[in-house]
């Protein structure tokens, strides 16, 4: 176990019948808050009278800020800086999923720099200071309601870049599992896809020698996720099973799972950023392309790790680790299926064709992220693994 | 899964060499601090040096406070507050294992009272204020170092009762794995069963029903205390094991494990605390003698519960759950024998005559924790499974 320092002060507030307390928590942090959030999904639920009323409730005022779309983008997280400065409001609240969340944490971020926020982005300028964010959550999959990371993307370029720090970390965060009854299967699979492929990242990319106590988390946590979200395909409103899920997504990603662990780097999230980037297609259905062509490129090098992956996660017997590790992919690959998420390009309506143009693009990324091994030929070879 | 708060802002600074940071950490919340231990360990082994160095360099003054024992009494809590107060201190830092940082945190709840500190451990007043406590751990088992508890014994009465508040949890807590190449094998022995209990009494004493995610998370971490322990027992200066040991005892008692399982009880530990109070013993030894007792006493309620514990920590096998039950406890018992835990009253030399007395103590603690089903003769009982 390497040297780590693990600080996660999120208030995590979780259950059935809490978002009424959004006011009085927001209350502590100002009297003025943006509103972040997407579509009219929450106007038509239900979710935003809840809040509005509980933020009234609290005398805390509030401005509108709906319109963030998944995969969030620079030109709207711009116009809400805009506005959040032209308000002069002192908290930002995030009613929505991860992409609501990292729009609002970009703003939160946006409002105190006298520069472009996408400077941050970029890594050419440090956050320094940030408005307390806090967020309701409708969707969960990113933990980004618990961590310090926030991924906007760059129309011009399609650049889909991520800013980290504990200043733009949400100081509350409310869950209540029965919020998610409604969302739909395909969207369902994609959260699984997303947190077991924040988890494996962690699990397969560090440079710590591996932790048996790390792994068994990791483990205890995919097992979880597979088995709630086998039952949620069947019972949408399976309350236990949207609630394992739920805080399942956030100890994936919150610095857990990763504590002790090195440096942990994301080469699956940084070759789908491309593909949400480009073709706007969901964070997880690309993931679920990814991931499992970025294990097989892998599999000469991590053979023991994958091997270990196939025995615990999906009980592949034999000796031969080799083949037991590409027993373990093909299972993930069939498992992700099963759900109903894509495992290939063709699956997404991505052209073969295009694996170029998505490899220049990922590469970008690589070298912002200072990733390195991760040459446009590599990419290529892991994106051909994914035809 | 039934609804929960988590919130731990606990900052962990982890790993090797890390001590030579406490200066810097503790200057971010005052100018003078109470400087809590106990013995003369700290000063033969470096830590007091390297902890008064730091502080000396980031210009924080500092009065000792030596003299806290293991299971920590009320007297000298109070002749630390007395000094807290003179020396007009503003933060308190604790070095040493639970016992000093639950003596730490008692005294800073208590020079923001004006009233006896006891009052708050017999419930009578809330704590409403404290002075920030700093850790460096030297001992690992407790948790204290990341949770928002302190045990303190009335030595008038022998009370070994606690008191909970948010506001004396630790704000930053230093932990260094090397520290513990010099602990005793006995002590290491008791810290792993002080860890083990505080997850085993979530486990089976709860009010939620069983939740999938929660029982892997204290079944992995289980397989890593009791893994590492045995490592620990023949290399006492193993890192990884050292270091997963004090990870593990950490996240076995911040909260992590009995999220969303509703109101949890303590029985072993309410038992137990009679056996250190009256005999002075260590903690961890009380515990590996009442813990399996008590399990024993709840064989034909709890059995299922008990029989899955069996079955994933010490794989027995077998259809009967009751039978399998029984064999879970004498795996663990046995376990317990193997590192050197006292199992029975007898290996600890406490005489079976003073069931009685001890059963009174422990029933009197039950009617200030609200226990309910621990009649002195329900208690009694338990201890006869210990003798």
């Amino acid at each position: 176990m390497q040297n780590f320092v693990f600080e996660n002060p999120t208030k995590i507030i979780f259950g059935k019948g809490q978002i009424p307390k959004i006011g009085k928590e927001t209350a502590r942090f100002g009297r003025k808050a943006l509103l972040v959030y997407g579509m009219s999904s929450i106007l038509k639920n239900g979710i935003y009278d809840q809040v509005t009323d509980s933020l009234k409730k609290a005398g805390v005022e509030f401005v509108d800020f709906p319109g963030v779309k998944s995969n969030p983008v620079l030109s709207h997280v711009n116009k809400g800086i805009e506005l959040a400065r032209k308000e002069n409001v002192d908290v930002i609240l995030a009613v929505g999923g991860g992409s609501v969340i990292d729009a609002a944490k970009s703003i939160s971020a946006g409002v105190k720099a006298n520069h472009d926020v996408w400077d941050f982005f970029t890594f050419s300028k440090p956050i320094t200071g940030a408005l307390p964010v806090l967020t309701v959550v409708t969707i969960s999959a990113s933990a980004s309601e618990m961590n310090a990371g926030a991924v906007v993307t760059k129309e011009d370029g399609c650049q889909k870049y991520c800013i980290v720090s504990p200043l733009i970390q949400p100081k509350v965060s409310i869950l209540d599992p029965t919020v998610l009854f409604s969302l739909s299967p395909e969207y369902s699979a994609f959260s699984a896809v997303d947190v077991i492929t924040h988890m494996l990242e962690g699990y397969f990319n560090n440079t710590a020698p591996a932790s048996p106590l790390q792994d068994r988390l990791v483990e205890a946590l995919m097992r979880t996720v597979m088995e709630s979200t086998d039952i949620i395909m069947k019972e949408p409103d399976n309350y236990d099973a949207r609630a394992n899920m739920m805080w399942s997504a956030i100890l994936g990603f919150n610095g857990l799972t990763t504590s002790g662990m090195g440096q942990v780097q994301m080469p699956a999230h940084m070759i789908e950023h491309s593909l949400s980037a480009i073709y706007n297609i969901a964070h997880g259905a690309g993931l679920s392309i990814v991931l499992p062509a970025w294990m097989s490129y892998t599999l000469d090098t991590k053979t023991e790790r994958l091997a270990k992956f196939a025995r615990e996660i999906f009980q592949v017997k034999g000796r031969g680790s080799k083949q037991v590790a590409e027993k373990g992919i093909a299972c993930l690959k069939l498992w992700f299926e099963s759900i109903g998420s894509p495992v290939s390009l063709k699956a997404a309506k991505i052209p073969e064709s295009d694996i170029d143009t998505i490899a220049k693009n990922a590469f970008a990324l690589s070298q912002v992220w200072f990733y390195e091994g991760y040459s446009k030929e590599v990419i290529t070879k892991i994106l051909m693994n994914a035809r």
